[in-house]
């Protein structure tokens, strides 16, 4: 609960401390709290309502493409764990050990899961028998733990929510065309919800996920010019099918391995937002996504009628979600606190204003006042939300391309690292060598080979040898 | 994937081994497969849409009382789930211990949650300061682990999906009246949306949960005449607060501790929806709760117009969840299956249909036949979903009744308890040591004090003491 009448004044400038604007933000916007458990965060009411949005439209954009939710164990056996190398390679060193059931010690220690790729693998072995038990496209709704060492909130902790989509398909082509699909059910979501403009490519080898043979990859621009991978899907061919025998009968009665993909989409989606459209007033939530998308402030609420009329409206305007603030604190703190939760209308609505039967819209956005004729205001509140979700895109696009730079040669390129965050667009000859060398030296990674290549110079941005790929770099959280 | 004619003969009849019937109709309904890990079930996507079906209902339900969401960490440091003395006698037996994040061995081991209580409690000791900060009524959904030693699918395993509502308040009235409303709820959703009748009441304190003050239950019995406590809600007073230090300044000034409830709900449900409706042809879902209403077979589907004409009946049935199976299966084949799988409504059309404008509708818990003209099967579909909906509860209401028996000694008792499977309503005279021998002697429990109180005789049916409450008695799951 907010107790004091100086809540912007709370939260630092983002242009003064972005990484202390932000821990602010998501304190006074009442999103996380801290655990008493080092690491772990509590994602508090407003912060929840957020990711059950989120959830609800990408579970309905996935049902459309024939994905059915299952749930599997939230344990891994570490025998099952090992048996793909590179996977075990990635994330044994990251993940939390069960040793004891109730009062005895386990046989074999068991970790919890830090993705579920092991886990499906060993439930497909004995599901998938015939190529009529295939495709398998499930997904879960889950979360899992990953001991890191660093955590920031939604960005990274060492528990988090996701989904993760493990799909068994016949052939390698269908397996690389639902891997795609789904990277670009994860870029429209993104653009279209949320607002957030994103960069879709491909992983350098060195950057994709730990037994993968493809992933891929959506990367947005946050306010400070860093990137945040908001993501990925993978294309794991035949790999992980042969490491765990995976096999059916096929048509031709041949017994094969199947292809595999898996794409997961997290709660740093909400690290996201708050980077993305955020100012020094606090939250700003792009309409579709807001838990609450219009907030009515009765002005001199003890007036006779002014209450009733607030909440004729708030049902006028049922087809949105709407509430009243008819708490006894003060119009200006209302006001603080709406702009802060980021709802991204207000309506101000006074005696007077009723008298002349109108009301006040602010946009939260923009701060535009616009005065609205009542009967008018079921019409102008869906035209606003509309055109505020649009403009929100727009100028995250508007931010993001400004900040996108191209670097033709090593001396340009380690320029703009140093002095313009952003992404750098330049050439790679394709060696990791020159990646190591570009990270050690600049701390930039490769975000990813965009599907939309452009030819900026023959040559390696780094080394000179001829190009083979044009890559988005930059500083990532 | 079925691979076998001869379905429903794959399920032992529920008259010959009621276990075995229930364990084949899991299977081949295919709701849960059993993992490599012992103890742990994987959902799978018929039993998951069940699940989520339940859930969507019940949110709903829960935040018109004013519940919010949130999200709690999964596990619980040592010292915490250790401050509540009978809440860790209760849970310490029964839990998993993580201890060892990364590579190294923790400073102090966690358990992964059994339960909430513990870090609610840590929560609110932060978040609760003034008057003005109460009631706080949240919920969360998520899994949790008990190490059970024997599982059987839904109805115990070592870990499970719930709902965990955890609130505080100024007052014990005001718990109070929490603790009986979302009870209540509970109660009516069964009723209403599962076609669950139960029982409403008070368990003993030997029954109660570990740590609260009262906990109430509804009571489900099932067809084998085994009872089902299908949800539960705790009133802690302020035992958990006084324990974790939960305390607000109250208008007066004066420093007080909050009052506490929780309440939960399980996928034990999905096995009391199985446990009461299914036959022996498999599953039978209630309408509201089935994730496909209809099935729509056709017959002769490559006869030309066949298809269309089932896929123009599908877009007319669109407001109810409508799939047609045009699959290479034989009708024979596809009618065993919509039966195993429990689909309430089965639409079955051929070319002479067709050519008649009609078709054939059979319920799935009656076998009843209807044939329809086709320009009245949406409005006939519907009323027959009601009319299911509706008979279904009352079906189970009287089978529940019917074995619903009245000892008024405990030589009655014993020989109804020995004989009968059912409910006993009996009187106690509140002395668990009268509880304690009635389990040892007969296995039967006390499942509540109902809160529809009836006067059988005026002595406990067990020491012939002056009886204080009447009980209803049963062996339980």
């Amino acid at each position: 609960m907010a107790k004091d009448k100086k809540l912007v004044e709370q939260i630092t400038s983002m242009d003064v401390d972005f990484a202390q604007w932000y821990t602010d933000v998501v304190k006074k916007a009442e999103l996380m709290g801290y655990s008493s458990i080092k690491g772990f965060m509590i994602f508090k009411p407003a912060g929840y309502a957020l990711w059950e949005n989120i959830k609800a439209e990408l579970d309905k954009r996935f049902k459309e493409t024939g994905v059915e939710n299952v749930y599997m164990p939230m344990v891994i056996p570490e025998s099952l764990l090992q048996k793909e190398k590179d996977h075990v390679e990635g994330f044994a060193p990251e993940v939390a050990w069960v040793t004891h059931g109730g009062l005895n010690e386990l046989q074999e220690r068991l970790c919890i899961r830090p993705t579920s790729e092991t886990l499906f693998c060993d439930f497909y072995k004995d599901e998938v028998q015939s190529y009529r038990d295939l495709p398998k496209v499930y997904n879960q709704w889950c979360s899992v733990v990953r001991w890191e060492k660093e955590t920031r909130p939604f960005l990274r902790s060492r528990e988090f929510l996701w989904q993760e989509g493990h799909t068994a398909h016949a052939t390698f082509e269908e397996a690389e065309e639902r891997t795609q699909q789904m990277l670009n059910l994860y870029a429209d979501f993104c653009e279209d919800f949320l607002a957030i403009p994103v960069v879709r490519g491909k992983k350098t080898d060195k950057e994709k996920f730990a037994g993968a043979e493809a992933t891929y990859t959506i990367e947005a621009l946050m306010h400070d010019g860093k990137a945040l991978q908001s993501g990925t899907s993978h294309n794991f061919g035949d790999g992980f099918a042969k490491a765990y025998e995976i096999q059916y009968t096929d048509k031709d009665n041949k017994l094969k391995h199947v292809f595999q993909t898996s794409w997961g989409m997290t709660t740093r989606l909400i690290g996201a937002l708050i980077m993305v459209h955020g100012d020094n007033s606090g939250l700003v939530l792009p309409p579709k996504v807001a838990p609450t998308q219009v907030c009515i402030v009765p002005i001199m609420q003890k007036k006779e009628g002014v209450l009733e009329k607030a909440n004729e409206v708030k049902e006028m305007l049922s087809n949105f979600r709407v509430k009243v603030d008819d708490s006894d604190k003060s119009p200006g703190w209302k006001f603080s606190e709406q702009e802060m939760r980021g709802i991204p209308l207000r309506i101000e609505m006074g005696p007077r204003d009723i008298e002349a039967n109108q009301a006040i819209i602010v946009r939260r956005d923009t701060s535009e006042k616009i005065t609205v004729s009542i009967d008018e205001l079921q019409t102008k509140v869906g035209e606003l939300l509309d055109t505020m979700q649009k403009e929100m895109l727009e100028r995250a696009r508007k931010h993001r391309d400004a900040h996108t730079y191209v670097a033709k040669n090593y001396d340009e390129f380690k320029e703009i690292v140093a002095t313009k965050p952003g992404f750098v667009k330049a050439m790679w000859c394709g060696d990791q060598a020159c990646e190591d060398k570009i990270k050690e030296e600049t701390t930039a990674t490769a975000r990813c080979m965009p599907f939309t290549q452009e030819h900026i110079s023959d040559t390696c941005v780094c080394c000179g040898k001829k190009a083979t790929k044009m890559v988005y770099w930059g500083k990532a959280y």
